[in-house]
């Protein structure tokens, strides 16, 4: 099955996927997995996991000061997608291109956080290339290994598979919205932007979890994609402050926005949103703590493709993503106008 | 040992290598080889190769016009430096940036170079990541195995060694310099740069080549950089026109620049530097055509770490790449000029 085309990201990667055949022996198709998984030469058991992202877009928009806060967020952004596929890293190469400065003192800083973005998850950045450019873009490849039959997939959700995310979700909104809104630097310091992959969680969810992606497009949106895959909806909770984490809270104080907005924005985090088959639901969450785990259940499986939410008046309504998604990959440029844009359009499906 | 910094690219380098820490179980150093090798999880016998090239700058400059070739290039320049270890590709992941246009041309275009540059060796592009962009930026990051003692790297090189060339070189140069000097297109197409990996070289060199390094940034700087990583020299045979492809000779003839320019330029292609022991080369060369290789023998090993070529009127000149290398990273943008500054400053060392 391919999801429909449903927004210019998606409209460009099928320009690419139109033209690009599969490896014979690639394990997902496209889409279908937060990273690409072939066959380990000379281990059938085992798959190789690789993925690759370039942070620019995030930079250009100004949304990071910090070299560091690049650097770590290019690490983690590739790190999660291991995580999101049960891989464990063997190490990320990354590409540099940056305008080069006497001093050097963005690649110094921009390195500092790839060292401890890599050093907190058991990594190393193994190598890379650097380039001078105008503008700041940085690409992290990361790869790593599962087991063939225990890598998690975007695919496989089955009838009323019940939903979690691995914690409390909201600081990449939180953080961009801190930043376009405009609320100070001391309440928001950009070094408490550090989200981490959850390369444990994923490991421990290899076998257990029916399906698995992370959050780096913001939570909605990650259920939005998983329901198109899977043809299969959510009926989640809308009793939204359950689902953020302190920081993601503290900005809807000092803003006055939403909690909604969240998890309805589009910077996202690195937690995984997964499912786990209804019947064994009481078992792994008995079992969670011994795994290391801190599952928040967000919702169930329904049949139905649309993603629910129960409000808390008791009023269920259908949210969808598409005019979101589309306003992401819009021309506009002005990124508060962009912020009132999402809580109309979320307010006008009944979000509250 | 560590080389000296010696230009703006290795500053750079530099920068980052300082403050990234080494994997422990990663076999080369920094900038010993063309890409990283790590063990293979599970094969004590094999390692991974792993490397990643953006091109950016010679698509900024303007060299390519047609996306297929920016695609081409791209997935080459990865392959390459696989071939430079010895290694077979498991795959390539790409991460293309580029302004979106309606009709996704450039994506058409560009993914079907990227296709066709695979497939010619038998590998795929296993996925990637779209970023929306003002200029364009593609990156490659190829994966691929090789025995693990029979890996190359750049370091390794014996006294007295003989050096070799997998083939005929100049591609690159010729093409840039067409370009660049206004040749018409008529004479050199751009369809006609389609410069190959040497993925089957590189397999057959295992085991045999004492070092090896692509020859991407140029032949002769290819040799400086892997003088000063062995601390020994080179004696090559000034000879020029012996050693430069079809195309480089038709540039130069149509150009009326001369012949060593083609190997002394910047923009190389993906040809093979490696250098086989002194008691070896009867054999090599006697097996080379039963491995595929056809070996262009282009000099000696020498101890004193100079790069010294003997010119066909017998007289013997040390050429000094540094001038060379400091010019291609200087931050000056008429082409032109810097082609005739190169030519300068070979003339001024006494090349002919």
């Amino acid at each position: 099955m391919t999801p429909p085309e449903h927004n210019p990201e998606d409209v460009a990667i099928d320009a690419w996927t139109r033209v690009l055949s599969r490896a014979p022996d690639q394990i997902n198709a496209p889409r279908e997995s937060d990273a690409e998984l072939v066959p380990l030469p000379g281990d059938a058991n085992a798959c190789l996991a690789i993925t690759i992202d370039t942070v620019a877009e995030e930079i250009r928009a100004g949304l990071y000061q910090d070299p560091y806060t690049m650097g770590w967020v290019t690490i983690m952004a590739s790190l999660s997608d291991l995580a999101a596929v049960g891989a464990e890293p063997v190490g990320v190469v990354i590409s540099a291109s940056n305008p080069g400065d006497f001093e050097r003192s963005f690649e110094a800083r921009a390195a500092l956080g790839m060292e401890e973005a890599c050093r907190s998850l058991g990594t190393h950045v193994l190598g890379g290339d650097t380039n001078a450019t105008p503008e700041i873009s940085l690409t992290a490849c990361a790869i790593g290994t599962v087991p063939r039959r225990e890598a998690l997939t975007r695919r496989g959700i089955g009838r009323g598979d019940a939903v979690y995310l691995t914690g409390r979700a909201g600081a990449g909104n939180a953080f961009a919205m801190a930043r376009i809104l405009g609320l100070s630097v001391e309440d928001f310091p950009e070094e408490r932007y550090r989200p981490a992959a959850r390369i444990a969680a994923g490991v421990a969810l290899r076998g257990r979890a029916t399906a698995c992606m992370d959050t780096s497009d913001g939570v909605l949106a990650t259920l939005d994609q998983l329901m198109r895959l899977n043809a299969r909806g959510f009926e989640i909770d809308g009793d939204w402050p359950r689902f953020l984490c302190e920081d993601a809270a503290e900005v809807c104080k000092r803003s006055g926005r939403p909690e909604w907005m969240m998890l309805w924005g589009p910077h996202g985090e690195y937690e995984l949103v997964f499912t786990i088959p209804a019947d064994r639901v009481e078992a792994f969450e008995e079992e969670a703590p011994s795994l290391g785990l801190e599952p928040v259940r967000f919702g169930t499986v329904q049949e139905r493709p649309a993603l629910t939410a129960e409000l808390p008046s008791g009023m269920k309504i259908d949210v969808d993503m598409r005019p979101v998604v589309d306003l992401t990959t819009a021309k506009e440029t002005d990124l508060r106008l962009i912020i009132d844009k999402y809580e109309e359009i979320g307010r006008s499906q009944g979000l509250e």
